[in-house]
């Protein structure tokens, strides 16, 4: 028989306890929370205010309609789970702990000490403490919000970050309440840590055609409540609004390990080695506390992320029960839904993998989901970076209307074990029209980069801007339908191209077509007959996304 | 300079002269196809039979609405394609072929000869030659069949196979055509390519519930046609109908290869490496004729498919033209639409990993596909098979309404890297409430595995009419809502389970709940105490699935 003490009721902390309680059932496990409410599904949250769930109550729901209470964890999972305790003081050496609950202080003995501490909201310096200023991390923030708004307190909301939470809230604010809603974000685009700029500046893009207000490069300087309202100074902008929600992310909750002498990780995170053991014998650490080992850099990295939280959970009690497991490096796949849009990363932003060292280049493919004669075929962007002298995929980003998670799914399989784009070009998928082109554009990316390469360069879509000469390489008809507003553009029809190679300006910079395809080809095409230039990545396609709306701003 | 000739404008033919006439500007490449008509689609088929795409012409068409005819891939694509040319006799040593056209017959010489000849379908042995009778194979059979049932001639269908192509047509007579539709199959259940028959039972009850007659168990010996219609036999079974599909499947066309002399694998197929070569110098072959390497039981395989069919024509392109590049082996993952749900399958069914001596046990999910909170959440039934032994993982399987071919591409990658159950459980996903619940149900399925190899037997859903002594474990509503309708059932709700061990029936054999989750945690509760019993794999939910209307046939 064994002790142990689990601190902090989240998802990883109870599915370490489940299990455990599982595989030994003769163990004394106790989960030591200090919330009485806790085991509801956060990330659903937004979702609640949105009106797309009915009650926050369903985020606490068993399938089988149970409410996820300490009565529940008692009765099904033989889980002890002491709500309103806060762990006062650690005993190391002596293994113990000082916990203070409703009845008073107790020192409790453990053989194994398991930190879930979890994470908190980030607040802004200087953050103003006001009822209408705060984060939207817990029930008690979506129930301040959700009165605001049904009483009608709240008609216009400002949301301080366009991470994954302030997207999804510019969505409920929007959808079920129509408040006017701004987003101030300090990077030059949204969901910087998930996406380049120029992906994410299509997001913006659909972020404002749903009428929301974004503004960008917008670090905040102050906030001030005053009895009217809130005001938020960003540089010369000044925004007003009843309700503030401060989403510019969490930190790991670490006063506890830190008290204990535990290692902390670069990022701040509780340092765990793959068998989530921290730096102090008999003590460990799971959940959005813990630093993870990043599949790509190889670094320890701040991943609070439900689905890595639940695993690890379940990992540390089968380490903590004699059996084989460990927990791997992750690559921090995340899937974030924006309006209408689907949204998808993994892996290193090119930012990100610069900051490490790594030598990066990008291919992007402006692809359809499905075959493109499927009537629903919907269009997606995707980009690709690797690593060209290595050629290892480094990452891959990819959104819009249509089915972008199965592709990033897919790609953190074949990224968390290091493939190369010989490796992805070769992927294989389930191919039928309603589900996926014959050639998968997670495949077309890579061959893409192949051909890249290979000698056929690609030009970022902000490139176009610098261009002096393009040749524009789609149909007469195409071309008249959305013209090039960009530089000097001459025409030639790509099944025309070789019949008219003496046309083609030597001065030729940029060929561009609709989705990057032909004018790649036509690129080739100029590179055999001795010409040399580069192409749009992307096409005019990924440019219109990115210009969509965003030049009203 | 080099001449290359490709036999066959099928994708794969098409899609390696058009990269190689890309790579190698200066070579004269040739393509022979003996049709006028080609590189459409052949996929999209049965999606114009049922009106989902509105015209044949979109399988042809770019997506900047370019027809790809002879003109478009001479213009664009630098490729000579020659129709109604069909090879006659072939030099291989004098690297020559004899080819008659519209023109007369002609002697062309090659460097390099591709056999890109693809497939055709197989028909039944004394198959009637009889406009009513015929495969769905080309646009002609769409054309007859279209207009058959345009003109009211076609009420009533018989279509032989309950294949991917039978379940599409069955879809595509029924929803637009309103047309009555009897599937006539060999195998105990549909897709028994794909999917094992616990699975393809719930595919069954759907075929049914959708209003077709679906015979299974039902081997066609004989096929009569007269004035009035045509009339199939199978065993005491005789179907009438006014048009019959023959839809069993399609086998490699090899008379070319066979007459060269090169070496076929035994699954019928032209045998490559690979490098796509076949086992004469300077002849290769690519797409639907050629066999391939099986990443799960290294054999030469016959797999169909236009995903591979694309990437072996790339793959060639880049052999021939002089760069590093091989066709690695494929686990054979599909995908097919049957009404509204969603098959998808992936490595070896378990009657093909026993024929090849592989020893094989599953794990069953009846998961959802999503946050359970989602309200767009949908259940998808999810088997995966492994091997005890080596823990790898042979296959995947899955259908619902929900969301399977994400589940399936993922377990493709993973599958063709030879990974373990541990992998798999493991495995990092994309997760937010409108894509993915926390714990992925393919993670899941592994974990189901993972327990069972510990001691957590599970018993298949066809054995519970064989076992005694139940006990059902879900909350009292649950089983007066939906009772068990089999043996003995004893109730004790898995909450109760610990206080009341007492009364556990020491027969007790199967241990019953709605989706397997509860009744699993039940098994180890007991065993724990010293009770051995199993749990039913995938729960009642997967049971009623199965029954679902397949009990009105």
């Amino acid at each position: 028989m064994r002790e142990v003490i689990i601190v902090g009721a989240s998802a990883a902390g109870l599915r370490c306890a489940c299990r455990l309680a599982r595989l030994k059932p003769r163990w004394k496990i106790t989960v030591l929370e200090a919330r009485q409410t806790f085991s509801y599904a956060a990330c659903g949250l937004p979702y609640v205010l949105s009106g797309e769930i009915g009650e926050a109550e369903a985020l606490r729901r068993t399938d089988y309609r149970v409410i996820r209470d300490a009565q529940y964890f008692a009765d099904y999972k033989r889980v002890t789970v002491l709500t309103g305790h806060r762990v006062a003081a650690l005993d190391v050496s002596g293994r113990r702990l000082e916990v203070r609950g409703p009845n008073g202080a107790a020192m409790l003995p453990w053989d194994e000490l398991v930190l879930a501490t979890g994470a908190r909201a980030i607040t802004l310096k200087g953050q103003p403490r006001d009822s209408r200023v705060g984060a939207f991390h817990s029930l008690d923030d979506l129930e301040r919000l959700h009165s605001g708004l049904a009483n009608g307190e709240i008609q216009r909301v400002a949301l301080i970050g366009a991470g994954p939470v302030g997207c999804e809230l510019a969505e409920a604010f929007r959808s079920l309440w129509g408040a006017e809603v701004v987003i101030v974000e300090a990077s030059p685009a949204p969901l910087p840590s998930a996406l380049d700029p120029d992906l994410a500046a299509s997001v913006a893009g659909q972020i404002r055609a749903n009428g929301v207000d974004l503004l960008v490069n917008s670090p905040v300087t102050g906030i001030d409540a005053d009895d009217d309202g809130v005001t938020i100074t960003a540089g010369d902008e000044s925004v007003r609004a009843q309700a503030v929600v401060v989403a510019i992310g969490v930190e790991p909750v670490v006063e506890l390990a830190r008290q204990a002498g535990a290692k902390l990780a670069a990022c701040g995170a509780i340092a765990v080695d793959e068998r989530l053991a921290t730096s102090l014998p008999g003590i460990w650490a799971v959940g959005d506390c813990v630093a993870v080992r990043h599949a790509v850099t190889g670094e320890h990295s701040y991943m609070p992320l439900g689905s890595l939280a639940n695993r690890q959970g379940r990992s540390l009690a089968n380490i903590l029960a004699g059996r084989a497991d460990h927990f791997p490096p992750a690559a921090g796949a995340v899937a974030i839904k924006v309006f209408d849009w689907n949204v998808a990363s993994v892996g290193c932003t090119t930012a990100e993998a610069r900051s490490h060292g790594l030598p990066v280049r990008a291919a992007r493919t402006f692809a359809q989901d499905r075959a493109l004669y499927w009537p629903e075929v919907k269009d997606i962007q995707l980009k690709l970076l690797y690593n060209p002298e290595s050629r290892r995929v480094l990452g891959v980003q990819a959104a819009g209307e249509g089915e972008v998670v199965k592709r990033v799914d897919v790609a953190t399989q074949l990224i968390t074990r290091g493939a190369t784009l010989e490796e992805f070009a070769h992927l294989e998928h389930a191919h039928a029209p309603p589900f996926a082109p014959a050639m998968e554009p997670l495949a077309v990316a890579a061959m893409i980069a192949q051909n890249q390469e290979d000698g056929i360069e690609a030009a970022s879509p902000q490139e176009i801007s610098t261009a002096g000469s393009l040749l524009d390489v789609r149909s007469i008809e195409e071309a008249a339908e959305s013209p090039v507003s960009a530089g000097y553009v001459s025409r030639i029809p790509l099944d025309e191209l070789i019949s008219r190679l003496e046309e083609v300006e030597k001065s030729t910079e940029l060929v561009v077509c609709g989705r990057g395809t032909r004018s790649a080809e036509a690129v080739r095409l100029l590179l055999n007959n001795g010409i040399r230039a580069r192409y749009l990545s992307g096409g005019l396609r990924w440019l219109a996304a990115m210009r969509h709306k965003s030049d009203d701003s």
